[in-house]
This record gives structure tokens, sequence and C-alpha cells, in this order.
């Protein structure tokens, strides 16, 4: 049977062990987190994802969403009693400022809850999601008067929120927005166009949704100068808090999609709806930047965690499936055939994606501790380095744990075999769903543009001179370590090789923006390789000095050599790639393609 | 709207200008197939495939295939029809012998041929290809009496047929079957079993259905060696050649899939079926192995032309999609951006997935070459060295074709964004498709293990010593060519990592299998990734000489650069994650994964 198991040993090491939580104390909301309460949060949520979400997995996928002719949405049978309980357990509202209702505790508390919920059941979980997204742009930009009006129950998730982006004509490049406001003289705007894409743009779990939109007043400047953003309610809210009349904005249809079927995709067409605007007039991009570091993060997880999912069940499988004998002679020689997990290349699958996982999960949790940190460290040093490093360690979070998610997916289907190409397990889904992450919230070629052209190069290339620095520290500390040596020797190698590819973008991109294009995504990968084999670094270090309490640390040993040993050489085949220049990859004419 | 061109320019460069088939005309057959000739089948057939098989591509994805109550099985609407036009142009008949009604054309042409109906519609060239498949099985070992009831109607594709290997205890290990053969005393056998994952072992598109099944007779020795093969009509053929009653062979049900919806996945219930054994006793694995070094050959050819339709919609669509400007400054001022091509990022992807295409082409062309020679050559020393290749290449092409096309697929898709997950394009049709082709006629996994386990090690290693001097003799003989010299010296640096990984395995592999195991997959992949630099090598030498007659040269010599540049340098990481051997997959317990 299909089977989901939070990973909360692993979350434990992290939080507990590694990044040691309790030291953070000094933090809004980090006292709360005390390490009994952590662990508690995370079983109940654990236990909420595997008994109520993963069930409905394979139901959304099977069922999908139905828009009827009224143009409401149904979402499938189960979602909106699991949404209730989800809502009345509280879970969104872990990390959300108290001034809200929320609980204050640490952002990346909360990402690993995300997590949870995301592995279990993708579809249901970018429903709320995107709220919380939604939720934060508003508080980011908007009026006191709107957060009063909407923050409080899109925290608690009673009301949904959406992101409206996207156009026919425009996804990268929003610039290209045509869906008009109209200012009505009182404070709000008419706005009338089609947004596509709109994840949970209409469905039946929630009594109002509130659209946060992109649309272009009349009048504005050209291009991405003339963006602005609106708060749209579907439902407009009363003085007393009670909904009044529906708003001119509604579903024109759903798209037919390759996955994530459980959640509506919709086409949303405002026709004359009204409005408000939030933050300045034509500043709505900065707006949704502040928000899109922790979406991107958001989607990185999913990548991880349907990487988890797939992993459990291959991990099953492979202990279960009875066929052929091992190389080296019988393993279960009273039984037909071996267990397939006796074979070194079905190890190789699942040890390929387990030293994924683990490493990914460290990545990203490290990477949430410094958006706590950003928000909350009275140190303007600390704060400055934790901006740094959110910006800089994002993209790579989102495009690399979404690209090795997708192949640590597919590498669970294969191990299923002719079984993994059926319905039957339901491994094939993960597959399908987790193939969207690498493209919304910015493709992953657009998050390396991100990284190479703007976060390499801001503040005169701050935030990786810092992260170098930050390796060579952790380097010169730890190399005298005998039992540490071969991860410190491994990571010292693939932080050459990133500071080479570093050096070559700062000589090459510049002079033709071409290099940086054509060198972006290796050096993506060569960066996510590196930054891995940090975390793996530090892991080993902590499961070195913890070693014999828990076999547990045998086994992320274990891991940790395999990372070093068959996945982190692959950082040369990148370096020599971004090497070449642009030349190979432009030589061709367009129409010769 | 989407499309498939036949790629015919290339094929032609392939058969006429590289591989030189009018230089082969002492064999049988190629003396018929005259340039003209070719050119003229590569048109006629590449035209049905774009305008008949093609516009079925999406219907077959959408219908699928239905069973009613009485287990008749519907083929989605216009398969019937095309299936038809198929048999009535002639095309199954391309290269089968003269004997049987064919025509006796060479069989790398056949091979192109089916690259492009799979190309345009792997659902529906999945059922000729398996009455090919079955139909060469029954030429390898069946009676002279049963290749001349089964083999004229099979040839021509008015029967079909169908491989009955898999059973649900067993896939990769055949030995487990359990259908059970009880001989009748007359020359037939009752045969009881279920059979799954039949492809078109059920369909309303021909007369009859020719059921090749993998049975035990009662009292036959355990495992693998009491296996027979057994030739079991859907409907009996009277001495008159018409059609008598029907077998008790039927389906049971058919698969859901993530993919190839248009091909009828069946279980098959023989209960109490009659067959005849094809064949002597017990040995009926010896004439599947005939047969599956060509069925293994046509799986690669799904991974290659899935890459090839996926490749021409994606460029299509960078061509036309407006989005952003170009990094070094707006290439369409008057447009309102850019057409995506201009990005380096984009064109990463198109040229990984060209550089694929053509470099994998040639290498398929080039080895089915060898299986004309295996069978038609009159000199023996060419017939040895035919049957080694043969022997050699077909993993390799069979698994790292159908890898790197899933990967190209993605990458199609990756590049239409948001449109590629929707069901608009279509692009994430061939996703799926293409899925199942890494899986089947044997894992890709256990194609690396029958490249290390088996083929290296066959007759010595003959096969390998074979290749390695021929890489030799051309990088000798080339090396002093100015213009040349970038790809030979490309070619020699991955030829000595590949000979490295042999000697390692010669040395490792031997004393502890495990190791083998553990290094056969990165092992097959710098097994690949040499030979088409080897295949590339010999297409720039060929277009260098020709440049200059016609723009294509110039392209295919940009190809080959990009191909040497930006993807040959992932050897290296091949080589060291292999030398690693067994020890980092091995060392977790079962338990702890």
């Amino acid at each position: 049977m299909p089977r989901y198991d939070a990973p909360i040993r692993d979350m434990k090491f992290i939080f507990h062990d590694v990044l040691a939580l309790q030291n953070y104390s000094n933090l809004d909301g980090f006292a709360d987190a005390t390490p009994d309460i952590v662990d508690q949060i995370l079983e109940t949520s654990g236990k909420f994802a595997s008994e109520v979400l993963f069930p409905l997995n394979s139901v959304g996928d099977k069922q999908g969403c139905k828009r009827a002719d009224d143009a409401t949405v149904k979402t499938p049978d189960g979602f909106p009693d699991a949404y209730k309980q989800f809502v009345e357990n509280g879970w969104p509202l872990l990390s959300k400022t108290p001034e809200m209702g929320g609980q204050g505790l640490p952002h990346a508390l909360s990402i690993a809850v995300s997590e949870m919920m995301s592995a279990a059941n993708m579809a249901f979980a970018m429903y709320p999601g995107l709220t919380s997204g939604a939720y934060e742009a508003l508080m980011a930009g908007g009026s006191d008067d709107q957060k009063q009006i909407y923050g409080p129950k899109m925290a608690t998730g009673e009301w949904a929120g959406t992101m409206n982006l996207t156009e026919p004509q425009c996804g990268t490049d929003l610039g290209l927005i045509k869906t008009k406001a109209i200012p009505q003289g009182d404070g709000s705007y008419k706005l009338t166009g089609q947004k596509i894409w709109i994840s949970g743009g209409e469905q039946d779990l929630t009594e109002n949704i509130i659209h946060l939109v992109l649309a272009r007043i009349e009048g504005a400047p050209e291009g991405i100068k003339g963006i602005s953003l609106f708060v749209v309610p579907k439902y407009f809210v009363n003085e007393d808090g009670s909904l009044g009349e529906r708003n001119t904005v509604s579903c024109g249809g759903l798209e037919e999609k390759m996955g994530i079927h459980g959640n509506a995709t919709c086409v949303m067409n405002y026709e004359d709806a009204t409005g408000w605007l939030v933050g300045d007039e034509h500043k709505g991009m900065r707006t949704m930047f502040i928000m899109m570091n922790e979406a991107r993060l958001g989607v990185g997880m999913q990548g991880l965690a349907q990487a988890e999912v797939a992993y459990q069940n291959a991990a099953d499988f492979a202990r279960e499936r009875l066929q052929s004998r091992a190389l080296s002679g019988p393993k279960a020689p009273e039984k037909p055939a071996d267990p397939i997990i006796v074979h070194p290349d079905v190890r190789r699958m699942l040890m390929d994606t387990r030293a994924f996982i683990e490493g990914a999960r460290m990545f990203s949790y490290w990477t949430a501790l410094y958006g706590d940190l950003l928000h909350k460290s009275p140190d303007e040093k600390v704060r400055e380095k934790a901006g740094d490093y959110m910006a800089l360690m994002t993209p790579v979070v989102k495009a690399f744990l979404t690209d090795r998610g997708l192949k640590a997916c597919n590498d669970a289907l294969q191990l299923h075999g002719g079984t993994g190409f059926t319905k039957d397990q339901g491994v094939e889904q993960y597959v399908r769903d987790v193939r969207i992450a690498l493209i919304y919230e910015g493709t992953n070629g657009i998050q390396a543009l991100d990284l190479v052209g703007r976060k390499l190069a801001a503040n005169g290339g701050r935030a990786i001179f810092t992260f170098f620095a930050e390796l060579d520290d952790f380097i010169a500390e730890n190399e005298s370590d005998e039992e540490l040596k071969p991860f410190i020797d491994a990571l010292a190698t693939a932080k050459g090789e990133l500071q080479e590819a570093t050096s070559w973008l700062m000589q090459n991109g510049m002079s033709d923006f071409n290099n940086a294009g054509a060198a972006s995504m290796d050096y993506l990968e060569l960066f996510g390789l590196t930054a891995l084999g940090y975390m793996w670094a530090k892991m080993a270090k902590t499961a070195l000095a913890k070693r014999g309490s828990d076999p547990f640390y045998d086994d992320k040993l274990v891991t940790a050599r395999y990372y070093i040993s068959r996945i982190l050489p692959e950082t040369s085949a990148h370096l020599a790639k971004l090497k070449t220049g642009a030349e190979p990859l432009m030589a061709l004419e367009a129409d010769r393609f």
C-alpha cells in the first residue's frame, strides 16, 4: 500500500542537532519553539499529512476539479472536509505574526510543516500555500486598513488568497500585462482583463477568496514600470466583517493539466471587477518581489517533498518485490527470488534520492532560518547577511530542488518497473505532479538567470563572497579532523570549482551577457551541488560527534559518503560546460533549428 | 499548431553521405536500395507519418482504448482506418524476406521508417512494431509449417502478433513464470495462466492476433531452463488459410497507464487455450533472445523519435513565443518582445536535444546496418564483427536513447513554460508516452547489467576490443587534419576514459560482482557518450568534406561542436562515480532505507 510517513527523525536532527534552534531564543517566537514544542508540532502535523491528506492524493488525481455552468468549482471529494480540519487545527497560523492571530513561531519550522503537507498531497497543499503567499504580499505592501480587513481571516485560512500574474501573452515577461484598472475617484478601481493559470482561482473550500491582481492603471507607463497591484475580493467585506455582494470576477474555465489535478487552475475573468490598490501606483512588482523569495522557497520544497514520498514508496517496493537473485549469491534462498533491494543499481537510485533529499532538506531549512534572521535579528550585520543569503540561495533552492526532485520521482517510477508506469501504485502521479514545480514561480531557467544576472552581482558580489568566506572558514576549522577530512576535501574541491566558475562569469559575463545566460544553468547546478556538499559536511560533523547514541547517525554518515563520492563529482562537468561560453549555443540561426 | 515533419534531410545525410549504403550493393536487397528508392521511401513514409498518424496522436491519448463486456477492445477513433492504410501501403513488408512476400530492403532503412511512425504516434506504431517482433521470433524459431501458416499474413500486418512474457509475479525474472502448458498428445498443448502488460493483446485492427507465449510445460525444470515458447492464435487457422474457431484466450482487462493510451495494454487470460510449441521444449528463452536485439533497437528508436517530435515543436514555440528582450539588446524591436529563441538558456535546451538526436540517429542506423551485415554479409569475419557489435551496442542504444529521449521531452516541455504543463500543445504527452521506453524490453538498469555482465565479457572481450581498435584507427587516420582535430581530440579523451572504466571493471567486477552492478549505469552512460562522440566525429568529417554545397553541412558542424563542448564533458563524472565501487551503495541495511 502506498504510504507517506513524515520524516520526523531527520527533521529533528536538523532542527535540534545541526541548526540548534534552541540557540536562537533571542529571536521573537524562538523561545516558544522549545525542542518539545517543535517535536510535538512535527508529529501532529506529520500525522495529519499521513492520515488525512495522503489518502486524498490519488482521489484528487483521479477526480480532478469540476467547473459547473454557474462558474462555481468543485474540488475533489474529501478536500473541503480536509481543508476544514486543516484550518481548525490552526496549521496556517504557525509562523504568522501574533498581530494577525498567528503563533509567531519560526518560519523554518513552518517550512518543515509545509514540506509534509506538500509530500502528502501537493495539489491540496497549494491552496493554503498560495493563501500564505498572498497574505505575505498584503502584509508587505498593503495599507493598515487592508491588513485589518483581510489579514486575520487569511491568516487562519478561513479565506483563501490567490496571485494573479499571468495572461495569455505574458508569463515571465510581466511588462506585457494588459489587464486594465480604471480609477473610480473613490479610491477604488474597476479591473478588466483575463488572467490564466490561477491556482485556486475558484474553489469550494473557503467562503471568500482574496485575489491579488497585477494590472495596468489607465495611462500608466509601458512595460514593467507601469504595473500596479490590486486586491480584488470575490465577495466584498462589509464594515462589520461580514460578507457582502459578489464582485464581478469569475472563473471562465479550468486548465487540463499533466498533474496536480486536485488543484483548480483557473482562467479568471475580471469584468469591471472592483479592486483597491496595494502599495503605490506602478510599483506592483516591488511588492511581488518581496514575497517571491518565500514563494520560491516553497516551490523548492515541493520538489523535495515529492521526492520524499516517491522515495519511501520506492524503498518499500524494493524491499517487497522479489525478482532475480543477488549478483553475489542468493540473499533470501527460502523465497522464489531475492527482493530487488539486493541489486546495486536499484540501490543507486535509492541512494541518489536519499542523498539528495537529506542534503536538500538541510539546505532549505538552513536557508529558511536566514528568513527568520532577516526579519527578527536585532543585529544589523546579521540581518544584512541573512538578506544576502536569502537572495542568493532562493533561486538555487527553487531550481535545484525541483530539478532533482523530478529526477528522484522518475527514479522511483523506474525502480517500480512496469508497475511504475501503470496507475496501480500511484508513483507516476508524483512525476506528473512535481513537474509543474520546475516551471511556476519563475521557470528554473529564470532562476538561473536571476542567480547569475542579479544575485551574484548585487552589492559588488557581497553575498557570494560572504558565502565563500564562510566555506573557507569551515574548511580551515575542520580540515585537521581525520574522520571529517574526506568531506572537507570534497567540499574544498567543489568550492574551488564554484569559485573558478564565479571568476569566469565575472570576467566573461559582463562583456557579453550571452555568456552569463549560456552559463547560468550549469552555474546553478554547480552552486546547488556545492551548497549540498557544505550541508553534508556540516551534517557529517554533527553525526560524527553524536555517533553511537543512535544508528541514525551511522546511516547519516553512510549517506554523506555516498553524496561526496557518487553525486558531488558532477561539479566538474558543469564547470567544463559553462566555460565554453555562449558561442556553441548562439551559432545556429533561429530558422535552422 | 503541433506538427511532425519527418527529418528526411538528416536521414539522407546518414544513409547516402556517411554510411554510404550504395557501397553495400553486394548484400541481398541493397542493390535495390538505390539512393532514389531510399529517398522515395523516406518521403512517402514520412508523409504518411505526418499526415495520417500524427493527427491521431492526441486523439489516441485522449480517448484511450476501451474494453467492452464481451472482452473485445476498441482502439481510438481513426486507428483502424489508419492501420488499414498502413497495411495497404505495404510499410510492414519493407525489409521482410521475399519468401514471406517482403521487399527484402535493408533493415537500416526500415529502422528509419519505424522512427518516423513512432515519432508521429508512438501508441499506434507499437501495434505493427510488436507484430514485427513476433514475426521475427517465429522466423527464427518456428517450424516450416508455422512459418507458412502465420508468416505471410504477419509480414503484411494483416494479422498482428504479440509477445506474452510478463506475469504478475515476474517481469525481469522470467524464470518465475507460472503459466502451464499441458501436452495433448497430438502436438498441441493446452495453456492456462495469466499474462499482464500485453501490448495489443486485443484490438480491432486485425482479423487475427498471433500470440507468442512463454509457458512452462508440465514437469519442466524449475527456473529459466524450463520455459518454452508457444504460438497461440486468437482464431485457429484452417488448412485453406481461412479463419476457424475462436481460441480460449481473451482480454481480462486493460491497464490504466501514464501514457501510450492509444495502445491497448492487456491482461490476457489463457484458459485451456490451444497452442503449439515454437522451437524446442524448455528452450523458449533462446528464441526470445534472438529477436530481442531487434526489439531493443526499436525501443531505443522510440526514445529518439519522441525527442524529435518534441524538439520540432519546442523549436516552433521558441521562434513564436514573444517574451522579454535578448540579453544583448532587442532583436525584434518592432514586436512587443523578442522570440524566446534569443535566450541562451532556451537554446541550451534546444541544442542539447538537437545534438543528442542527430548523434543518436547516426548511432542507431549505424548499429542497424550491422544487423544487415550480420544476416547478409558473405564474409564470415564481417558477420562475426557485426554480431559482436549488435550484441554490444544494443543495450546502449536501448537505454541511452530512451534516457536521453526522456530528458529531451522534458526539456521541450520546460521550454514551453506553463503551456507545456497544460494539455494545449500536446508536449506533455511526449513525456508521458516516452516514459515506458525506459522500462519495457528490459529496464534500462537491466540493459546496463547486460552490457557490463554479459556483453563486455563475451568471447574474452572481443567486441569491446574490436571497438577500441576501430576508434584508435579512426583517431590515427584523422588526427593530423587541423579542422577535424577538435573532434578527434574530444573523442580520444572520451575513449581513454571508457577504456579506463573498462579496465577498472575487468579488474574489480570479477572479484566482486556488486562492483560491476554498481558501475553498470555509469558505464553505459560513458559508453553512450563516447559512441555518440565517435558518430559526431564521423559526421563532422563528412560535413567538412561536403561543406559549401548546402548550409545543412554548416549546421551539422555547429551541432558537432556543441556536442563535444557541451555534452561530451559529462564522461568524466561517470568515470569518477563508477570507480567508487559498490561500497557506498551497499553499506546501508535494507531496512534502514
